[in-house]
């Protein structure tokens, strides 16, 4: 497989904390896909510290919210959601949004991948109730499988744009 | 008792987190020193969020320093550590706290009371191996044992300033 040159702005779209995306840089180029999803659990869990974990929370949308500066990635993400929304639940979203983030400090993260709306409401409710700090862990597990997904679209559109090396034989 | 008029300086000298002491306040008067340990931790542990429990720790001098803003209170609790400390152990101390909060983004925190240098140079040293959210969690434990010290000097501070309500008859 060709190695591309990895960039930090590849990691940032994957994950929005600074030291993230520099140790990804760092320990690129990886021989596959399967490689840098490790070195990626690897970085989320040991390196990066609790402020580059509220640095990539920060970088997320609220589930629901629409904004034009949101990426087609959390689009694609949470289209399942979008599909599924009244306007009551989609109004419940948001008061409940906001009060998970005066109690937590920080938006709530799920991997909204395939999860529709009603389904969402319940989790966020269910997980208000959590002390902060158990709170802020699964908000961490929630962020690696956005990771994963995103490593993931962002491996499949290089192997897309850029040729193989068997092919340009 | 008489029920002192609690200030939310009064508990910040406890503990850096302003909503800790705000909350403190709400839930004063407290009919004792054992109602306001436990009001205390389940304040801490449950609606401190993980700024706050930041803003708690940077309140902290690292341990081993020396500057003139630290606290009675801190020099207190670092006694033993200052009594046994010899120039070369305060000089590892001061390396391994940079190193620390290089890999957690805050002060290494320990409940320092009756601890002598090389005790809490090994337990930094140990507690440097963990995970960042792990190590989140014991400083937060440690933080919770200097508040508990430090509300009981206050409530004895007051009782020995203000006169219980039967001296006054």
């Amino acid at each position: 497989m060709e190695q591309r040159a990895w960039t930090e702005q590849d990691f940032l779209s994957c994950c929005g904390s600074k030291r993230f995306a520099k140790e990804m840089v760092s320990s690129s180029p990886f021989p596959d896909l399967d490689h840098a999803l490790q070195t990626a659990r690897l970085i989320w869990f040991n390196k990066v510290d609790v402020h580059g974990w509220l640095e990539a929370f920060a970088a997320h949308p609220a589930i629901g919210a629409s904004s034009p500066s949101i990426s087609q990635w959390s689009k694609e993400e949470q289209s399942a959601a979008a599909a599924t929304a009244t306007d009551s639940a989609l109004r419940e979203l948001v008061e409940w949004n906001e009060r998970y983030r005066e109690k937590f400090g920080f938006v709530f993260l799920i991997c909204a991948s395939g999860r529709g709306t009603p389904e969402i409401l319940a989790e966020l409710k269910k997980r208000y109730l959590n002390r902060p700090i158990v709170e802020f862990e699964i908000a961490a597990q929630e962020e690696m499988k956005v990771i994963e997904l995103r490593l993931a679209k962002l491996f499949a559109s290089v192997s897309r744009t850029i040729p193989s090396a068997s092919t340009e034989l």
